[in-house]
């Protein structure tokens, strides 16, 4: 088995501000900086913290920490939820906000090739003037090597798909510190093992991704937004099911129960019914937008919803929407000062609304306010557990909670993660959900760093 | 290094004897029949084949096969094309057509869990009454245990993606006989490594694939067929560059150039001009795809497209479609008696007409006749090289194509094998494509199939 991973030194640390001067820091300030991401979980600060340009520089760190058994973790926008980039075992944090090059813009191809610090925000208003861009949005302004090393999705990956879907390539620097690139740009390939897709959602434990090679979508001809409410639940998500069964094509379909409308209402100032409420958006040429419009509200009302809205203009989509954008912040205004404990489990759609009943009758039960937001066209549903991350009552409530919640899913054949990864925070919760086939992930991670130096602790254990 | 793998003797015989009774044999033409597919590859006949009929069965061949480190070579339908079923070092056959149980159709869920040996036309029968279909379409009606081994596309990928986007999760055997599921049921998941990317696509090489998970999609309302032809290539690849880029979600766009729309008006007895031709697909609503259609024909005028036809009749549309559906065999009667060599390069889609424009002129230059047809939308697009695989002057010449084509694929970054897989036919140009990404293809080989029995001697070299 491995050893137990090294510190850096004094002579890594000499070494690594012989390659990168003013961009290597063993300030604690920034050490701690990069030591905890946007989650409860608590800090873990790496020794060092390198801010490389370049592949080549990436490569020759990683070098430099393998001749050293140092630890290495990649560092995007540090908005991961479970605990991605916790320096668990010290080491070196390389940071990719200084690669933020946009390389390639292939327009006739729809592809583009970005170093892993650019951010989808940032490559979309680079993008504007094409006519395309790119969908993923996990709400986050990451960078798009967090978000192709964390598999993200988010609210339009029911039309769109997750990063495993829009990541065409990468180039990827090995713990031995090899440099090798995942596929090449055709759009498809049945040459050899599918190396793009075992370092998408790899999290830093195979390698460093250093570019990545998007596939774009021409930006919609029009875009219509709506919002409609339900009786209860079960209706709500029987209009979803019904609406991704007849293969109208929704760009995105967000639900969002009655807990965390009344948190929408008192935040915003509005006056939604307190009721499960389904936002969605739709894109297309102006006759199929308004095709599939009509025929969702046709479905929606079958199921009983309620003042069905709709627009495309963009100022009216706006304001359709703000309830889903300010979500997050409204739940958190619901107890002020707290923190947020998401929960993120998917299931077969055709469970989703079981799920979701049997979790509410457990919020319920509780003492946690806790609102439940949903990706319902994909079955994955987050609950924001609204806690003192003080308080051990608490925690440990999130906890039971939690851990209640993800059984439930392995029970529906869900899984503990839709999009937000393992990191430390669900190791456990892998063998649950894979059983021996954590054992071939572990072979694989063996296979691939066998000093278990790439962000150690993370998705399964050496 | 591994050792040389072993042959099947009289122990392991009498043991899987033991195990399938009737179902096991060794008898000559048996061997033959599972050696070759369907490719101009010689034959390699194994030493047994076992007709399995559940996963059970398969880990326990499999185990007897490890204890003496004897290949297995799991077996579909014997139509794939670069001899991934060749038994080069001997060892045991596993043929599927046994297994031919569908699980569990889940409607609602819009998913489909079926044994390895189901066919897609056996599937696409039994779905009928659901309102579901499964698209991909590689033409022979393969097993979607092979389909998903050798990541299998086809005409309708540029809409519904290739074996690598519609399979959900896998059981497979490993190499030691130990069963693993590489995903639950959920749409989507961050839950450790990819492993069911891993193993689609992987050709047996890793371990045998026996149950398999499908996305399924809803029967569209409406579907209209078109073909029209185009002065040049340059014009038929430009519109449907544009067709792709305007997002316009087309089901098939295929292109047949001069020399195949010649064979298949002589074979079928046609009249089509004798020009490069698109033949294509629409599915969606009605309004949907009467809109579609009309976007297609604008672009196509635009490229100097003539003779649009179109139609939404079952009946037009397969008179429409008959010059694509028979343009394999036209193209072999243009030679009675030869067989077809078939290349698969991809590129990107925006050196595509670049790409054939070149190889025509390689063909033009050569003694060899070589129809193209291409499945466009995406980049794909092969070479029937008609050979007397007889006559080493012939197989030369074709390779000597096959081997520029390829080069210039490759230099246009694109792929030596879009959708046919890598066998042993292809293992060369894995390292010209790939480089030293081919060295963690080996890494993760040598971790699962340590003793080097999972269809040795394909992808990669150990």
């Amino acid at each position: 088995m491995a050893a137990q991973p090294a510190r850096a030194d004094q002579g890594l640390v000499a070494e690594l501000r012989e390659i990168l001067g003013e961009r290597f820091s063993t300030v604690m300030a920034v050490r701690e900086q990069h030591g905890r991401d946007e989650s409860y979980h608590p800090c873990h600060a790496p020794d060092a913290v390198a801010f490389p340009r370049s592949t080549d520089e990436v490569a020759a760190i990683v070098r430099a920490c393998a001749a050293r058994r140092v630890p290495v973790i990649p560092f995007g926008t540090g908005t991961a939820l479970e605990g991605h980039i916790a320096a668990l075992h010290g080491g070196v944090t390389i940071d990719t906000s200084n690669m933020k090059d946009i390389l390639a813009v292939n327009a006739e191809d729809m592809d583009v090739t970005v170093q892993a610090g650019v951010t989808r925000n940032q490559l979309n208003a680079h993008l504007r003037d094409t006519g395309l861009f790119f969908p993923v949005d996990p709400g986050a302004d990451a960078s798009l090597g967090g978000m192709t090393a964390t598999r993200a999705s988010g609210t339009n990956a029911v039309r769109y798909g997750t990063m495993a879907d829009c990541v065409l390539g990468m180039t990827v620097v090995l713990a031995d510190g090899r440099v090798i690139r995942t596929s090449r740009r055709a759009r498809k390939s049945s040459a050899g093992y599918d190396l793009t897709h075992l370092f998408v959602g790899s999290e830093g434990t195979l390698g460093v991704i250093t570019e990545i090679t998007l596939r774009l979508f021409g930006i919609p001809e029009a875009t219509a937004a709506a919002v409609v409410s339900f009786p209860d639940l079960e209706s709500a998500v029987g209009a979803v099911i019904l609406t991704i069964q007849s293969g109208i094509p929704v760009a995105r379909i967000e639900l969002l129960d009655e807990v965390q409308m009344d948190a929408v209402n008192r935040h915003s100032k509005l006056d939604y019914p307190v009721q499960p409420t389904l936002f969605l958006e739709f894109h297309g040429s102006e006759a199929g937008v308004a095709e599939q419009t009509g025929a969702v509200q046709q479905i929606a009302a079958d199921f009983g919803g309620a003042d069905f809205q709709w627009s495309v203009l963009p100022e009216e989509r706006s304001r359709l929407w703000r309830a889903r954008h300010e979500a997050f912040y409204a739940a958190l205004a619901l107890r002020p000062g707290c923190r947020g404990v998401t929960t993120d489990v998917c299931v077969p759609i055709s469970r989703l609304a079981e799920c979701i009943l049997e979790t509410k009758k457990d919020i319920e039960a509780s003492f946690l306010l806790a609102p439940i937001v949903g990706h319902v066209g994909d079955g994955n549903f987050h609950l924001i557990m609204l806690v003192d991350p003080d308080d051990p009552k608490d925690m440990a409530e999130a906890k039971r909670l939690s851990d209640r919640l993800v059984m439930r899913a392995l029970a529906m054949d869900g899984t503990c993660t839709g999009e937000h990864g393992v990191g430390h925070g669900k190791m456990d919760f892998l063998v649950h959900e894979h059983g021996e086939a954590v054992s071939v992930m572990r072979m694989v991670k063996m296979a691939l760093d066998p000093a278990n130096i790439m962000n150690p602790g993370k998705i399964v254990r050496i």
